[in-house]
């Protein structure tokens, strides 16, 4: 049989989805399972959303624009107004969820073996579009009691040598949950002049900062205009992950010109998911308004939860709906799988996702779990407390 | 502005839609444009796929399987069985379109500078997924004369260097609509025994095979298992190209566990269409024995029309929709580009997609077009007109 690609070999299996079989098998054998591994709302999809699509009828299902359909777009850009961003229709292009975004930016800007820095722990996918797009990854790290924001312009910038084509990073952050700051952002941008780098902004939670934080996007900042390049999704914002509609944004013409070159040669994002995510521009302010409470609800849940569990170490994060807990176990793997295959509470089991795979730091993480809190406040008390005891039985069995 | 990667500065923009502004220009201006560029057909795409579209519901459009929905798998499975090839459900993976599942085989079978034989000329979207994977094309030259036949067993095997991990070709071919017979695909086979490659195998025209030609599958071919990987999509077969629901499939157990990977890493194909798409399978046989028929008599009006044309030589396809045309003009593309802005007849006119793109070798394809025969027979023999009237009032003007 002919070998296959070492870059693929290389690649590693999702943390957040590589348990799913064991987690089906659980599920087989009749034990619910709280799903606290993945980014997935329970939040309902606007109505509005499935209106479009029902409605929408075409006697021949066309392909569509390589960069998304007028109508998507324009969405687009009444929405970041809102934000006080302005955007043309030529400096917006429509991806296949925010993943494409990402990979689409990386191939424009990278060549083979060049590298980008970015925060670790960083959103775990990052690593297969990197190695998709033949580049490393050069990490810096931030630290769970510094909660997760940035080092000094100095630290970062050491990182930085001739190959450094940008600075990657998700604001607010997954897996941290951080939300940076003007000050930090501005930090970045200096570096990315200075060095001249690219920075690629992935915002795809935006609508996700609590306790009346101010949010800065990249986008805001003067003068970065040819090197900001915005990485956007309606998955988690409009709770439509299954929609896979992203974008990415530039006012660097230049670049957005070339990324059009790659969107070509997939032809264009599937258009009935365009048309429904083109109507969810007119959402309500109120849902979002709800949406935070009942995020921030939930944060709080799991937040004092995982403060009374002995030997667990985790800081109170500000955005998205992760945090990152240190488990007083060797190893989280172990733990997630264990979980899944030996435990229960009445017939009950959690899963989660070890927290290695986001980093790229060879040792660091393998005693910390992401914790997602997708779910309802019931749930995620009752998801908490099989954590609680789980660990409990489990120090007792293995350590 | 730091500067772009040369992967995507070397991108040629996509022959088929480079010229779409000049379209949109002259259709502004109140021209009508017979499209005869891109390869989308004007069937009706079946009513079960909106039906289903319409009727589903959920209250969280969820992140589905990075593999694709179990329903739509099982549909496929269906589906492969009435063409007499027997696949699993851990041997099929639902893809962004055809095109995704070809750049997927691509990265999953080569490292960067490796290369892969296609016989030229070849779908010019090859070229984006070679630059994507950073790899290189080699082409072995198929002829007109020839009908784009293969050439014979050692003209190819020449080709082949210690970086060759693949031979990859479309049956029936786009944008040549050769169809190859079986003898041709052992010869493949024997090639790729011998010196242990991959074949990815294109059929996403399987159904547009005219004149009673048998067809052959890669998948029908004994001891070539782990060898070949099938490329498919629903795009042309049931005329839903916005849809982009492609597959890819090999009964490499490895290989499809490691393109599982590469899926993971975009998380999933959007979930609508794949819903729609889960029902083409009942689409009746009849539906095809009408297309076919149709096709056929619309690749015979254009054929013989280009046989009535002064100086122009073409030979007539057996497969797809697509046929390659020998202009008497020094530029197609130049030719091209003239009939969007200078031509018209009646207020009508017609785009070409100029054939050099779909060579990798330098020089060819410069006095060529593809014409894709989408649209209905009327509007076939109009375009064709304009075609024939064009070609002499261009070679009045400019030669």
């Amino acid at each position: 049989m002919p070998k296959l690609s070492s870059r693929v070999l290389r690649m590693q299996a999702s943390p957040i989805r590589k348990f799913a079989p064991l987690a089906d098998d659980a599920k087989s054998k009749g034990k619910k399972i709280y799903y606290l591994n993945i980014g997935q709302p329970d939040i309902h999809t606007p109505e509005i959303f499935y209106k479009a699509i029902s409605e929408f009828r075409d006697h021949v299902l066309k392909y569509s624009e390589s960069q998304g359909i007028p109508e998507l777009i324009s969405s687009f850009i009444k929405y970041y107004k809102k934000w006080g961003i302005e955007l043309n229709k030529n400096e917006i292009i429509i991806t296949n969820g925010g993943s494409e975004a990402v990979l689409f930016a990386l191939m424009a800007i990278t060549d083979y073996g060049d590298n980008v820095l970015i925060p670790e722990p960083f959103y775990t996918n990052y690593n297969g579009f990197s190695q998709a797009a033949g580049i490393n990854i050069k990490p810096f790290l931030t630290y769970a009691k510094q909660g997760f924001h940035l080092p000094s312009e100095e630290e970062i910038e050491k990182h930085v040598d001739d190959r450094t084509k940008a600075i990657l990073l998700s604001n607010p952050g997954n897996p941290t949950g951080v939300v940076y700051s003007k000050e930090e952002l501005n930090r970045i941008a200096n570096i990315a002049k200075k060095h001249d780098l690219y920075v690629i902004s992935d915002e795809v939670y935006r609508e996700f900062v609590y306790d009346g934080l101010e949010y800065t996007s990249f986008m805001h900042l003067k003068d970065m205009n040819n090197r900001v390049i915005l990485v956007d999704s309606i998955s988690k914002r409009y709770s439509a992950c299954g929609a896979r509609i992203g974008l990415v944004a530039s006012k660097n013409h230049e670049l957005m010109e070339n990324i059009l070159k790659l969107c070509q040669s997939r032809l264009c994002v599937p258009i009935i998911e365009q048309i429904g995510a083109a109507k969810l521009v007119d959402t309500p302010d109120e849902y979002f308004i709800e949406i935070k409470k009942e995020y921030q609800r939930r944060r709080d849940v799991v937040y004092s939860a995982l403060k009374e569990m002995p030997g667990v170490i985790c800081e109170k994060p500000t955005g998205a709906f992760y945090m990152i807990a240190k488990l007083p176990v060797k190893s989280a793997e172990d733990f997630v799988e264990w979980l899944l295959t030996d435990y229960s509470m009445d017939n009950e089991t959690v899963m989660l996702a070890p927290a290695e795979g986001f980093y790229a730091t060879q040792g660091l993480g393998k005693d910390e779990v992401r914790i997602s809190y997708c779910l309802n406040t019931e749930d995620l008390k009752k998801a908490m407390n099989i954590i609680k005891n789980g660990l409990l039985e489990y120090r007792k069995l293995k350590e």
